[in-house]
């Protein structure tokens, strides 16, 4: 990808980074790799995270307060659960210079284009859900590589729109695949995308798991099938009190193809079995 | 792991493989590789298999019948889709000189079992399932990795204990992890562990497709549960006709849980959600 030999340019010189899990964390080591680096605040509520993050070189400074963080920041980025991103959106705003340009890694964006909307700050919000993440959580799970090559969709108001490309090109500077998207289209695709794969990974899980299997019993198929069902459940409580009603579609959809795959075995009907799974083999290669 | 490093000997001279394939083919790109490479004769039924699996070096010679391939065999590896293995089992028995042992790789191990009693050849057939395999086919897709590290469940009647010592050393010598299991044990493992993530996946698939979601918006958690989507269609068939009863229990259970999410999300019992995830992800880090 041309975009990692030759990163374009962005327009922040100072980058306040507030959450540093996997996501914030990740988003810190790989800017501090970078030739031209921004300089990198970062914030966690837990102090043994922001030390980690000083300590291993990912941030420059971790002040105590989120308030210290975004005092001179040219783009603030919130990297914290999907509830704590709505509650901060609006004082984050007041506090951040009046050019500062606001943005969100949560994988829904209506919710918070919604709160944008209540902190009468969406001309300087503008929301990214970047594809990318980890079932392990924390700073020490973060890795410079986890956004390269990675979509990140981009959701902002007409009143933003000035903002979008320079955020555009911030996310380029990272290596990952920025795209404009409507917020509402992009909850809907997510749903079925992404929190259905995740529910099914944790209830494919929750059986194995029933019938005694430990992932030493798992080829490399069930260990791919199950991987999610590790990830932490404090992000997605969050998440999954605000999807759109595709994914409980989804589910009951998933719901009855899985009866219909038992009753098929059951009778016999290996045709009708072959005909999906064929269908779903030329799925998976063509796209 | 020490196998790796200093491979054991195992005790075969010449090994046949009928079936070039994935598996068949990787197994003979490794042991082509190793110090003290047995003589290795392939064979599969497509011509342009057998050319390229001997252009690439993998196997020294590559007959125009498995006749030939098995005639002067230590080691027969039964390399080919369940039905054909069955069939195969006792016409390969009748071929192979007195000395040779006969094993396959099938992921279920009953019914080769009971095609082993039926050919009257339980006394030098070792059954092996490694737990490896790809959603790609064919010899192109064979490497040479395929079977490091990987669990290899092993079979044998009463009558071949004998034999086993020296199967678990060949599996040995390719990085793999020989476990002996009884067959019926084996089938109801590898129904939940194996064929119930596969079939998910086939499903999971099924409902991304219908709702017109494309794989480059996917991210690589939605990549992981769909990939096995892509696997082979000809191969499951048999496995899904022979399936013990726990398959289709497993399918029943999960279209239970996945439709009891969906009313916990609709319902708005997030606590619920949040208690089966929590069960999920303990599982998934502690095993």
């Amino acid at each position: 990808m041309s975009s990692v030999q030759n990163p374009p340019e962005h327009p922040y010189g100072r980058v306040a980074i507030l959450g540093l899990g996997v996501m914030g964390g990740s988003l810190a080591c790989r800017l501090s790799e970078l030739k031209r680096a921004p300089d990198v605040v970062g914030w966690s509520r837990k102090r043994t995270e922001r030390e980690n993050a000083v300590l291993s070189g990912a941030i420059n400074s971790a002040p105590d307060t989120w308030l210290e963080a975004v005092a001179d920041a040219d783009l603030v980025v919130l990297a914290t659960p999907l509830r704590v991103t709505c509650q901060l959106l609006g004082p984050v705003s007041a506090a951040a210079p009046e050019r500062a340009t606001l943005t969100d890694v949560a994988s829904l964006k209506c919710p918070v284009a919604k709160a944008a909307l209540a902190a009468g700050v969406t001309d300087r919000w503008v929301g990214s859900h970047p594809m990318a993440g980890s079932e392990d959580s924390g700073f020490k799970a973060s890795r410079p590589d986890l956004y390269n090559e990675a979509r990140v969709w981009i959701v902002a108001s007409s009143s933003a729109k000035s903002k979008v490309l320079g955020l555009k090109s911030f996310w380029e500077s990272v290596g990952a695949e920025p795209r404009v998207i409507e917020a509402a289209d992009h909850d809907r695709l997510v749903a079925i995308a992404s929190h259905l794969p995740q529910l099914t990974a944790n209830a494919l899980a929750s059986i194995l798991a029933e019938r005694g299997v430990i992932a030493e019993e798992l080829g490399p198929g069930g260990r791919d099938m199950t991987r999610l069902a590790a990830s932490g459940v404090a992000m997605w409580r969050d998440l999954l009190e605000e999807s759109p009603p595709e994914l409980v579609e989804g589910l009951r959809s998933l719901s009855e193809a899985t009866k219909t795959i038992a009753d098929q075995i059951e009778e016999g009907d290996l045709d009708a079995l072959e005909r999906l799974m064929r269908s779903t083999t030329t799925w998976g290669r063509s796209t």
